[in-house]
């Protein structure tokens, strides 16, 4: 498959219709993230109350939920929201963003993926390894030796939706076989919320329509791709930071040479 | 009348008297607008428990209203505090962030537009035309086709309220007339929370004292000026976010020549 | 006492250990406070849910809490927290915003200050004081003209914790005396969070271990390092802010020549 077409399409079909993308996500990464979906070219819509959760979901080309200051209300407004969005047939990318530090945040997680019609789910290796009963999680971040690809791949079999566990390399598990992105930078992991914006890439690039596994493979690659071009010259993660919006508001003029995707069923 | 010696004059009221901006606003924007109300040389202040907003908001000499995360809880404590900022002579801004999007968002807005004596209602054509029962909007984008100077005269009439309607150009409408602003960039329109930055400027001015229209055209006039002068050279949407901020800090050296405020009754 | 290598022995222990800080914070701060985190090595984690922050305070080496925008079901998770951290030996800075601008922030800060096993409190003199029963404070801003190391004298003595009064000088006091931290740059009055952010520094400072008003004064002297340089050839706050992360992320390679503690018992 070409990808750097495939992602240069998506980008124009985001270009032509400015998706809306309907963030349920945390007080820490809400800004970066909006900001991300209008680097990308679409619309970010934060909503939470259970009062209108129902209307924005449906409203949305895609729904993001992030559990990383989840609330039992919040959890609330996730369950509404997704059965709207299940019902209007829009995409639904879950972040289980410290499954495994909390049996709060774990049990969450598996709650969401039990009730909701849930298209991709995205995680460290951690995380989504906590779901299957074996990660290990500090606070958000993954301390155990999981194999990331093991991981992915049983948890696209267990729950039955697209899978990535992302990392060094990311994994991107369905049905079909796995994907491996290869594009990224390790200054990544020194801002907070990379893992979330990586989340909502995913919602944008289902937004644009195709294939999950084929999408988030795409939202993952253009993703680490800015962030390596953002990475050139930067002295630290602040200005990373800053830059990172930069290179993903300019991919759709720069092109996506470099992207690496490997397709490794 | 001379609005760059206006401008002049109540940037040096705020440096000089330093005054308290209480905004009750949404997660995705809040470091924004806080860093914009230092930028400007007043002080920020969040606060949201109906325990203590009636409290802060009779201390301030502005109160900001943002629906963009409302929530039930939320929306009574902005009236909580837009009682106490109207019996203490405070200005209140009121940003209602997504009225058309969802019917709660709509109510919402028009419920505190009925109860508190508002003082500059702010948004976009969409926003502003869905409270008169017209506009439309996705998510907190406008999307249809209103007259944006249309739009703020009907809603400066009906509601009784000074009314901007913001875009490629800003229409201000009061009892007496239209004024109009055209200083601002495209790049405003790449980065999230710059019409909650409007707001949040519109609040800032009026903590200065003067006429309520008169201010709000100071406010957006300044902060476009400063937006136009942070683009000049930002390679994107990420390094512009963070020379705004160093621009609208910069006003009160480097002044404000470049300001254009028409006054179109 | 040679502060210097303490201050790089503790950021060696932080990077060979990544201490887990959890935080319980305003919405206005978190993600700025999130990025110091990492920025030191360490690992933030937000977690608010009173279903999980006994279990995530114990899993932590630093509970920081911070009042910015409370609300009386975040005091309670608050409580809950910082009582397992109490039981865990978990050292914890309570950061009490806006003591002194509303009865609410006064009385919760006090509650906390006495129903927890507080470590470190840290704010301005006019926060510090209202606790005292004397500070004045505009929003979150001190405004009277307290003396900081009486300040920060009185309420070691008064409640039995490490005190640090933060301001152009920063007085650290305890049972045995008092430190001053000569660094930081007047930009850092210019950017929202810049005392939440201290505050964080020294909840990531005391999970590296050691004496907690030694810990504090390292926090306060490597984090004010970092903002002088930062500040040098920034163009405004806008700048300052993510070149300060720039400078943070990059303490362990550059050193802290440069750090100004006298203890002044």
């Amino acid at each position: 498959m070409d990808y750097e077409a495939a992602a240069m399409d998506s980008l124009a079909r985001i270009a032509a219709t400015k998706p809306l993308v309907h963030q349920i996500t945390n007080i820490v990464v809400a800004n970066d993230t909006a900001n991300l979906t209008l680097g990308y070219g679409a619309l970010p819509v934060m909503a939470y109350a259970p009062e209108e959760v129902a209307e924005m979901a449906a409203l949305a080309q895609a729904l993001v939920l992030n559990i990383g200051t989840l609330s039992a209300g919040e959890i609330e407004a996730m369950l509404i929201a997704g059965r709207s969005a299940g019902e209007a047939g829009v995409p639904i990318v879950l972040d289980p963003v410290g499954a495994g530090a909390t049996r709060f945040r774990t049990e969450s997680a598996l709650r969401l993926l039990d009730a909701l019609p849930v298209t991709v789910l995205r995680g460290n290796r951690g995380e989504i390894g906590a779901l299957l009963g074996a990660g290990q999680v500090r606070g958000v971040e993954a301390v155990g030796d999981e194999d990331p690809r093991e991981v992915a791949v049983a948890a696209a079999a267990r729950f039955g939706v697209v899978t990535a566990v992302t990392g060094a390399v990311d994994f991107i598990a369905d049905a079909k076989g796995v994907r491996e992105v290869h594009n990224g930078d390790p200054l990544l992991a020194a801002i907070t919320g990379s893992g979330c914006m990586a989340t909502a890439a995913i919602g944008i690039m289902l937004a644009a329509g195709g294939d999950p596994a084929t999408q988030t493979a795409l939202a993952l690659a253009t993703y680490g791709l800015a962030a390596e071009r953002a990475a050139t010259g930067s002295p630290g993660p602040g200005t990373f930071r800053s830059r990172l919006l930069d290179e993903v508001a300019a991919l759709a003029s720069t092109g996506v040479a470099g992207l690496r995707i490997v397709e490794a069923a």
